[in-house]
């Protein structure tokens, strides 16, 4: 069973994920990649391999029967889950030094299209906007659980970033604990908003699009920048114009202009990075949060170029060598767009 | 000048490291590595080289004058660095939306053996007492500086770590603020102190000496563990049992023990893992609470074994796929140690 333990010294949790277990001595290098399970003989994400994968929950399909050919989209479980859903999710008795706790959660993988070497940045919006549907519908089916905390659902593209399977997929999380880091960042949010009556990341958008020179991209619906702070070079926020702290909450109009959002910018990463190694995160409130005035969902998209190292390690403050008036000036060349908005 | 900008929705800091700045296109892939710079006709931290780093700041030397061979151990000021001693650390007027300060700090570079492919783990106890000495020395003299609030030592070996010279050297950074990460392992301390009246760590070396599953080495003043929630396989902590929350106050003795300990437990996992990619970090406090009786200095060795992808980026959360009782015990095989306080 999974298990969640906490650092005394941090009160942060880690998870020790027992099903995906490695010996010590397996360490040694060359490091053996997650992906042995996955690379005999073909692809286990593509069609005619649903039998070497967990049973689907959930399909796309204009034809065939569950675990068979013919869906655009597939949800599955993972068959190395982080989290387990038969797990407890009870705490440890108070007493102890060290708090651990069962490793409950569910863990999903969104096969996002049947095609191997489909990815992201060259999907049609009509299949982006079915990808996004399928996200908002695992996360409203997931939230139900009412031992899940907090639905996180992001996606690793490339080696660097974490993966080892090629084959376009996202990935699902639900929490039983509200991570720390999250907290904190609600703390920050609470705070601004006991103070001023509004959400921090609705002035934040409202600031950069102000500001100007970091906006990569703008719809009706959406604002895409590299924001003041970045953390890491071509750092890019996705945030809706329109205030709603739930992912979940996202109306059709809203997913089918982040679809166009996605193809434009993902579109242009592509280009202009040469298909760069990138996570990306939906940041999104815990469920029993959704309504809150005080927190906007977004999507982060961060590409891996950088390694952060020991002083990263040590101090949490990032170094990024890119200044992100440039790479949004870079971005903005390939998306033909101008700042009309800046005001410098 | 670099800058320090402040992400208005965490409140932490990043660092634009604007001396070390690439423009956007130079991300295509491939990646340029930083030691394109250095890696021209021999490495420039080589003996004779000296005229190609920084004017050096501090030396070991037996013979020959500044800047020339005949050192031991080389301090410089680090030719790109991630803050400067001249920028300065006023912050921002208090009335804008995005808060900027300018990058002052202190970046240096400390050289640990004139030989070229002497890692760490192979130096002797005696070459590495000189440089728990030098790493001491630079401490307490950057701590004179009153705009110094954090000193940070860390070390990245291998180029997953961060790094792409090879020639064993340490950083040290001296930062004009305290970061976000560390207030809030300070708060966590300082609450367990104000109810229990004792050092959270102190309480952890405690308990994890008790446990025993997870001691990887003991000396007369120091235990090797792998703490209980490890985010990594194979984190290290190597604790002081003398309650001392400054690294810069360790006596003569710690330090020759700390340079036993360091080439014992660099030295098996050099085996054991076959010379893997790490980073270490000197956690310490800072310089103005250099004697509070709530914090533990420690050194954190984290080899990369893996990579933190999308999950961790969401939640702060690490998944570890070791278990820590496990990795440790492959440890104690390499250095022959029984665990004589395992009580379970």
């Amino acid at each position: 069973m999974p298990e969640l333990r906490q650092d005394p010294s941090t009160h942060e949790w880690v998870i020790i994920a027992t099903e995906r277990a490695r010996r010590p001595d397996e360490f040694r290098k060359p490091v053996a990649s997650r992906a042995d399970s996955h690379s005999d003989a073909g692809c286990v994400f593509c069609p005619g391999n649903e039998h070497r994968t967990p049973q689907e929950v959930f399909s796309l399909r204009a034809k065939g029967k569950s675990d068979e050919p013919g869906w655009a989209i597939r949800v599955i479980p993972n068959k190395f889950p982080a989290l387990q859903a038969d797990a407890t999710a009870l705490h440890n008795e108070p007493d102890v030094f060290f708090h651990k706790m069962g490793g409950f959660g569910i863990h999903e993988v969104i096969i996002e299209t049947p095609r191997h070497d489909r990815v992201m940045a060259h999907m049609t919006e009509t299949e982006l906007v079915q990808v996004m549907w399928v996200y908002r519908e695992r996360y409203r089916k997931l939230r139900t659980d009412p031992r899940v905390k907090l639905i996180l659902i992001f996606k690793d593209h490339g080696a660097s970033a974490g993966t080892s399977i090629s084959h376009p997929h996202a990935q699902l999380v639900a929490t039983p604990v509200i991570p720390l880091y999250v907290r904190k960042k609600y703390e920050v949010a609470i705070e601004h908003f006991d103070s001023t009556g509004r959400c921090i990341y609705c002035d934040i958008v409202r600031e950069e699009k102000k500001a100007g020179e970091r906006i990569v991209l703008e719809t009706d619906r959406f604002l895409v920048f590299h924001p003041f702070a970045s953390r890491s070079p071509f750092e890019t926020w996705i945030a809706p114009k329109r205030h709603n702290s739930c992912f979940g909450s996202c109306a059709d109009e809203e997913l089918a202009d982040l679809a166009y959002v996605l193809k434009n910018v993902l579109g242009a990463l592509y280009v202009q990075l040469d298909n760069p190694d990138f996570n990306f995160v939906i940041h999104t409130a815990p469920v029993e949060d959704e309504a809150k005035p005080y927190y906007l969902w977004h999507l982060q998209i961060l590409p891996r170029l950088t390694t952060p190292a020991g002083f990263e390690i040590g101090t949490g403050v990032f170094i990024n060598t890119v200044v992100p008036e440039e790479s949004a000036r870079f971005m903005r060349e390939a998306l033909g767009q101008s700042v009309t908005a800046a005001r410098h």
